[in-house]
């Protein structure tokens, strides 16, 4: 299977996060990319490349505007500003306050846009987002022309994020942005299937009135996790969407006999929708020893996942979400993807 | 005037602010309280005696009975979970997530019941902010027997905190709730002014709907001020409550020749109002010197604004708020009440 990559993924280079009420290095750090692409090289998954060049327009099939240019503009305004931390949101427009005025304050500004406060922009935040989205644009195009798997290596993930929001170290939602381009490009019905951990809010809410895009979520139940206010089993889609999302919420310790069968389900969901191709959502912070995630799978069992992937038969781009056990993160998407190879 | 103070209030020794990125000492710090009781003993205000007790019931009156458990329980809830600093939201149901749903894992409760991040929990803080309350009834009590003015020194403060929300240091609404005992004791009609720099965002919410309590705040324009999301002139309460919310945003820079006048546009309506009493959200980070705020009242000024609230002519009660330049909060404080005195 190729590979698309970029060193450039990692010009994100945030010194912050808040976890639990201090501050701490963030878990979703450059080295991640670093340790995939050594084991995509160590196992000889197939070729790696870099990615294409597809500028902003994709983006802006997806996202807001202005919340691109506040993306790009956010870090000097701060700043400028005279602030001395990296900019995190201290307030928001909350239950009770206005969400139809967008503050000229930059501090405001960042609360009106952020759905999430772990997430500190920094330099090079928007480059590394823009490459991210050429790495999954660049898969997705593979897959496309020969029909053949690619797996584009995404840095900053995107599935938390939204029309207008960033969060959950997620700024461009990279597999809508594919799935809006494989449907420009022709295609009638996509699916994506999201695998990370944690409940794909972004793309659900992207679709969510669509029928053009089938999106499946497997993930902590969102009660007890994070983005906890999104992902529960009756959000079903609306209008045309109705019944074109579908959520799977897990609880806490879900162990892989319990995860695939969930998985099996959704792989029958996808079937009978008959799409054209399947984008997936692909974290690992399913994985045990993930610090921050709650489920049990081990690292074996994601070349099975990649095996019962393989089964639904589809044109399948993989792009790069979340996990977070750094040491062990290389093999187990290497796995998904080997699995998925048949190897 | 008598003066209402208690040390219990102190029992809030929060460690961390969420300022600009990085965690500092909280603005909102015990010294407050010293400093404006010394001022007040210096200049012979009048007797300082200690509160009474109300319990909860009164709370209960404007506040939701679960967010007041959370409230007690919510430190415990976070050391249980092993998080280490202090409790801070790193996620809330933002724009495109669900508010109606309250999470089980105290990190996504928090976000539930926060309206910002920079108000950190911790141990006492329940205690403090109950203390806060009797001190706010307190000097209520003592003007519906007496007609005579008081000065309850409330801490922490509470004008930004809604129904069930705190933040902006706020954590039971004081005013609301002594506005609430006055209707329960008998009276038609209560206006609340809020001087504070900041809109009282929890003030308006909670009376948004109601024609028994005139709101009316004086504070620094939300496109550029916390709380941000509210506090706009066109927000004049709904239902029953039309025209009895009035909001007087200003912009950066406002002298007191312009707050001033803004102030007597508020006296013109309370006075049209007729209400049997005053209110005063008393809050000086107006002053020219405080850190957080934009306005520049100079502290001999302040004396000023205490005649003209004098020259309402109504039983008047004065609950602390903010004020955060801490070496002048004694004198800015104390000079609106000397000035409503008459001396
Ligand atoms: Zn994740
Ligand atoms: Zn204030």
């Amino acid at each position: 299977m190729l590979t698309f990559h970029s060193e450039e993924t990692k010009k994100r280079q945030a010194r912050t996060e808040l976890y639990g009420g201090t501050l701490v290095p963030p878990f979703e750090c450059p080295e991640r990319v670093d340790i995939i692409i050594d084991r995509v090289r160590q196992v000889g998954l197939g070729e790696v490349r870099l990615p294409g060049t597809y500028g902003l327009e994709p983006v802006l099939a997806i996202h807001d505007a202005r919340y691109i240019d506040f993306l790009e503009t956010a870090w000097d305004e701060w700043v400028a500003a005279g602030l001395e931390g990296e900019p995190i949101p201290s307030i928001w427009p909350a239950r009770r306050l206005r969400s139809d005025v967008i503050p000229d304050n930059i501090d405001g500004k960042i609360g009106y846009y952020a759905l999430a406060a772990e997430t500190s922009l920094s330099p090079g935040t928007f480059e590394a987002a823009d490459t991210s989205k050429d790495i999954a644009l660049s898969a997705l195009d593979h897959v496309l022309h020969t029909g053949e798997p690619a797996f584009g290596l995404c840095r900053p993930p995107g599935h938390h994020a939204a029309v207008d929001q960033y969060g959950g170290y997620c700024f461009f939602n990279n597999a809508a942005i594919a799935a809006q381009c494989a449907l420009n490009d022709g295609m009638q019905r996509v699916a994506i299937l999201d695998i990370d951990f944690h409940h794909g809010n972004g793309t659900q809410d992207i679709f969510y009135d669509r029928d053009d895009v089938l999106f499946l979520s497997l993930h902590g139940e969102p009660n007890d996790a994070f983005p906890y206010y999104l992902g529960f089993a009756d959000e079903t889609g609306q209008g045309k969407g109705e019944s074109f999302n579908v959520n799977y919420p897990l609880p806490r310790h879900t162990d892989y006999a319990a995860w695939s069968q969930a998985l099996d389900q959704a792989i029958a969901r996808i079937r009978a929708y008959r799409p054209e191709l399947l984008i997936v959502s692909l974290g690992v912070d399913t994985f045990e020893k993930d610090p921050i995630s709650f489920f049990k799978l081990k690292s074996e069992e994601f070349i099975d996942c990649g095996r019962r992937l393989k089964q639904i038969g589809l044109p399948t781009t993989f792009l790069m979400e979340g996990g977070y056990a750094v040491e062990e993160i290389g093999i187990n998407t290497v796995n998904v993807l080997t699995g998925f190879d048949g190897d």
